[in-house]
């Protein structure tokens, strides 16, 4: 039976991601991630009683416009529960990810420039950088061609990040999908892998850059992941 | 008989108009598309009497400066209407895509450096990312060269862009021109003509974009028409 | 006989300087010429009873920190005037246009990004723009190597600028300097240059950008001159 | 023995070092070398009567979040002296800079772009600007590959820094490490590597910059060293 308003039991949660989802969204257009209105950043609400909702972006709305009450939520199958707006048209592939991760707490998916001329050509970016190794733990791998409106993104993205370290997919011909425990996590990875993917291609345009030996890679994740978790 | 004041009938409309169009321009430095004066936005008013009107940036303001009082107001021909100081030297071309393409209502010309970039090779843009066919239904097609002052820009634009399905034409040796149904949809077409550029020649630089097959640029295209119409 | 304070009867004209000067030094940063304490705007201060100043930025001062009043005035041989702070190191060079160039007004030194690359290689920029056709009449020419501390950099300016369409000198090695009738002029253009030195740069890394032809580049410059003048 | 708080007599240096590093790390993001939580800035606390303190960012702090009450101090081991949070995991490196180079008075550390990707290809940056003459005297250097959370980047960053002229550091797959004779002169030369950085990469991507003459790096060094000292 489809959950057709906030059950009370989540009233509050619902109300912090909210604004928690809302305050991220000013991080895509700060580090240069999106232009327009383009980009979408959403978290998990958890319900012990039932399915769980998201909380996300609705489509077409300016940065400048976003607040917490603009926000929308959503049920795991991406219908609208409550919200004055359409919810993203990337919603559907979220809603599959927190449905077939459930150890994934955020979602943010951008057309970050760097990140999306890697996945233009389909090639994983290799891992030449003491922070790929320690936020990445290896390449950022290259999901499928999907078509936008059905399951076929959320699918990509669930394969491709189903047991691997890192926490971005770069989608063919489409832009990265990034996953963490929560949107700030999520967020972050967003900010990584567009930085990883920016230095690594400037590093390449005059030379190729240095391997960093697998042990090295794994020693560097372990510490990194040991130390600061997954914030 | 040429227009020698703003109708009163329109006065409202022009009002509104210049109050929008004011606004718009402060999307041009924003995303980076212009530097000091350069770069302007239009928008038809239209006139259920008699011949339309146009809104456009004065010359060689700076964006700082621009206020809705300093708009200035032309007529179909590029002659000034209403304003205190000249209207922009490209109002010319601003004009002739309104008189020969009804169905536009916004026109914005930059010098954004991607675009123009391809535009002084004269190489469109071919369509490998998905935000490109949602966008722009393809690759972005290059407009002759053309000189400045005269009806050629105009003449260059409605013809390239007539029966495309692309908002935005790249002028050889000069740089895009977008239009859209509405200032700000010609607006937003020129923020993703210079973010279709800049991410197509990053990811070429390193080799060749995937090319996306004809019948998935149709369908991204299709439903994203369908989704979102032209804003 | 120096002079050592300024003439009563330029007191207005210097304090006029002083602000325009300290507030174009704001679109230095604003455009993303310059970093740190880098790049340097004068403008002359003419004298009708005896020798010209120029009001200039001081050595080493934060843009943070710059008002009217850090300001420092000197004469045309790089003598401070008035001032609490040592006169820019590059006042020897402005000064020395200053006095070989009596129709320049202003100048301006950057090391802005790709402008200072295309000097680094001692290559000028083709007139491949219609913006560069408008702005600079043609290719924008390379100076000498010149050693900082003597009158080698002025005499490169004078040398390359004089009898040249172009207010812009790519100094080998070094960066731009601009010229124009005052400060603000040279602002202008040691904003153009980056521009245009960008746009090229980024449209030759994909290819060979066309050429337009020089009756062109004479018609486009020629009515750019007429209509809007030096600003 | 420890020191296990800050001692009196150097309780108004603390405080002062913790105002000027909370507000020299604003200038990181300012000139884009960090993304995120990235980077990190120290200054030396020398201590007459004993061992120096060093002042650090905690770990994991957004730069919206930093005041200097949010600073840390550490001894030059690295061990915690004072402040609710972890210093930054890079402190260890700073702390051994500190202790092997008495004349440092502050470090830096970012992932700067593109000296970044000067980095990952192990490659030394070219002294072909007069810019790079008067900051470095000669080329940037490169540091070897060192794995976090040893005494290795530190050991890498006094190595080659030691009796070289410039003041910063590519350390091999990692980024810059720059040092100055307190912490506004380390983060300016972060800011200046990075500025040559990019100025050398875009040079190179299209030809080879010509080389400055190395009796012109030397006085270039010389003269820039006398006239402004180190600042």
């Amino acid at each position: 039976m489809p959950i057709t308003e906030v059950p009370a039991h989540l009233r509050a949660a619902v109300d912090a991601a909210k604004e928690k989802v809302a305050a991220l969204h000013a991080e895509l257009p700060r580090w240069e991630l999106v232009v327009w209105t383009a980009g979408n950043v959403s978290e998990r609400v958890s319900n012990p009683d039932g399915d769980d909702l998201l909380v996300i972006k609705p489509s077409g709305v300016a940065y400048d416009d976003i607040t917490p009450g603009s926000m929308v939520v959503c049920d795991l199958e991406g219908n609208l529960v409550e919200g004055d707006r359409s919810p993203s048209s990337d919603t559907a592939a979220h809603a599959y990810v927190y449905t077939h991760m459930p150890e994934v707490g955020g979602v943010v998916h951008t057309h970050s420039t760097y990140a999306t001329a890697w996945a233009a050509r389909a090639e994983e970016i290799p891992c030449v950088l003491t922070m790929m190794a320690d936020e990445f733990g290896g390449p950022v791998p290259v999901g499928p061609f999907a078509i936008i409106g059905d399951d076929s993104i959320g699918r990509g993205i669930v394969e491709t990040l189903s047991g691997h370290r890192s926490p971005a997919v770069l989608m063919r011909n489409h832009g990265p999908f990034t996953i963490g425990k929560d949107a700030r996590a999520a967020v972050k990875a967003a900010v990584m892998v567009e930085e990883v993917a920016r230095t690594v291609h400037v590093s390449r345009q005059l030379g190729e850059p240095l391997p960093i030996a697998q042990e090295h890679v794994d020693s560097l994740y372990a510490r990194y992941q040991n130390v600061y978790g997954q914030h």
